[in-house]
């Protein structure tokens, strides 16, 4: 089994080291990771500018740029015709829920493994109170496993969170659907050393109510959260009204 | 009416001002905009650094980041406690259709605005035959006074996309869903003048056989294309399947 393993915090986070070494259990692994840390990076990819490739060690390489263009390079520049069975990204520091979803590198590099043609999933760490990445690189070696066996469904990314506590039980998780669950936005604004201002993107963490039924909280409650996820973003519930605007005179 | 303006591809770029010189008919529009092109930057937000406005004009800005950093600054810093009525994003030098959204600074900057409560739309001309961003702005005013009047459905944000047609007729439009299409990606690896290896993202537009039902075949057959787009990525489809995989003995 080829492994293909990435991530947005960067190629020397400690979630993409606890990740590769539970995955090479199944297969050969190759890191292909960004050579900083590109959290909220989303879907972006480089097109302006060339980007370089940095071999670290053996199966082991950094790209300047972002997730996604890592599994560009990946796939067509490291591995060329040697094509992944599987891709795993992360284990992200910090929980991809709700809609952070959207923001994250880590969540948009596996659907990129998707859209490749590669089954894919990411995984994150939820909340930083132990840092302990052993749970969630077990629960990810498992659902390889998983996933090497029975393929997953069309269509379809697994998005992973995993409470961060030492003594997780693997077989309590819980299928969920995305959740609502956003940083209560804000914008620190100060003066820099010679007068001029500038801005800083902050945010707090609100408390959310969400049922067991999402991701944001099946993971309060204690619950590994697995979420399926797709890149269509059509809002279906809307068409038919969207269809009646010709008549009424749009 | 208070209209903010975004887009990818810079404050200087053609189609944002044809598309602010359109939406000022309706009230005081206000343009704040990435200082540069930001093509493909997603819904990628700049956590790691600082951000600087640029005041070019009245009511015109710049703001050294992505296109959802520019929404960032423009709520909580230039507008304040002033609510935007309405974010129009765009109008983009190139078609956001299918799986090309989901890379898109132009559509994600407006997720970002209705993730902050204000009606949004995103708005892109296709193909660059005439540069011609008349029927698009028109169409952009047209729209723009709809919902003025009627509203957006619920969690719903308008992606348009317009043929770059002198004499496109702003009638033809068609309600659309996000089809299926993608460049076909490749990666140009080539050797700096000091000896060492850059590769450079690539791709291909590959014709597409997308029904008139999609916003690619739509446009393909002369229409502009209206696609609600909202930010839930739950393949809902697949739930049951996982759901089963526990029994199974994942």
């Amino acid at each position: 089994m080829l492994i293909l393993v990435t991530n947005d915090d960067g190629v020397s986070a400690p979630g993409i080291n606890a990740l590769a070494e539970a995955l090479r259990e199944l297969g050969r692994v190759v890191v292909v990771a960004p050579d900083r840390e590109k959290s909220a990076a989303s879907h972006s990819l480089t097109l302006n500018h060339p980007l370089r490739i940095a071999e670290l060690a053996k199966d082991m390489y950094s790209v300047d740029g972002t997730p996604t263009d890592c599994v560009h390079l990946a796939m067509h520049v490291i591995l060329k015709d040697q094509r992944p069975d599987l891709l795993v990204s992360g284990i992200n520091n910090g929980g991809n829920l709700g809609q952070d979803v959207t923001y994250s590198g880590t969540v948009w590099a596996a659907l990129e493994g998707h859209f490749m043609g590669v089954p894919s999933a990411a995984v994150s760490l939820v909340d930083d109170r132990y840092f302990d990445y052993g749970p969630a690189a077990r629960f990810a070696a498992r659902v390889a496993r998983w996933i090497q066996r029975r393929g997953l469904p069309p269509d379809t990314v697994l998005n992973i969170n995993v409470p961060d506590d030492p003594d997780q039980d693997l077989d309590r998780f819980a299928i969920t659907r995305m959740g609502y669950h956003r940083f209560e936005e804000s914008v620190v604004g100060n003066t820099d050393p010679r007068g001029k201002s500038y801005y800083w993107i902050a945010g707090r963490k609100v408390p959310s109510r969400e049922g067991i039924e999402t991701d944001v909280g099946a993971v309060q409650a204690g619950f590994i959260s697995v979420t399926p996820l797709h890149a269509d973003m059509t809002r279906y519930a809307a068409l038919e009204e969207l269809k009646g605007w010709k008549e009424e005179g749009l």
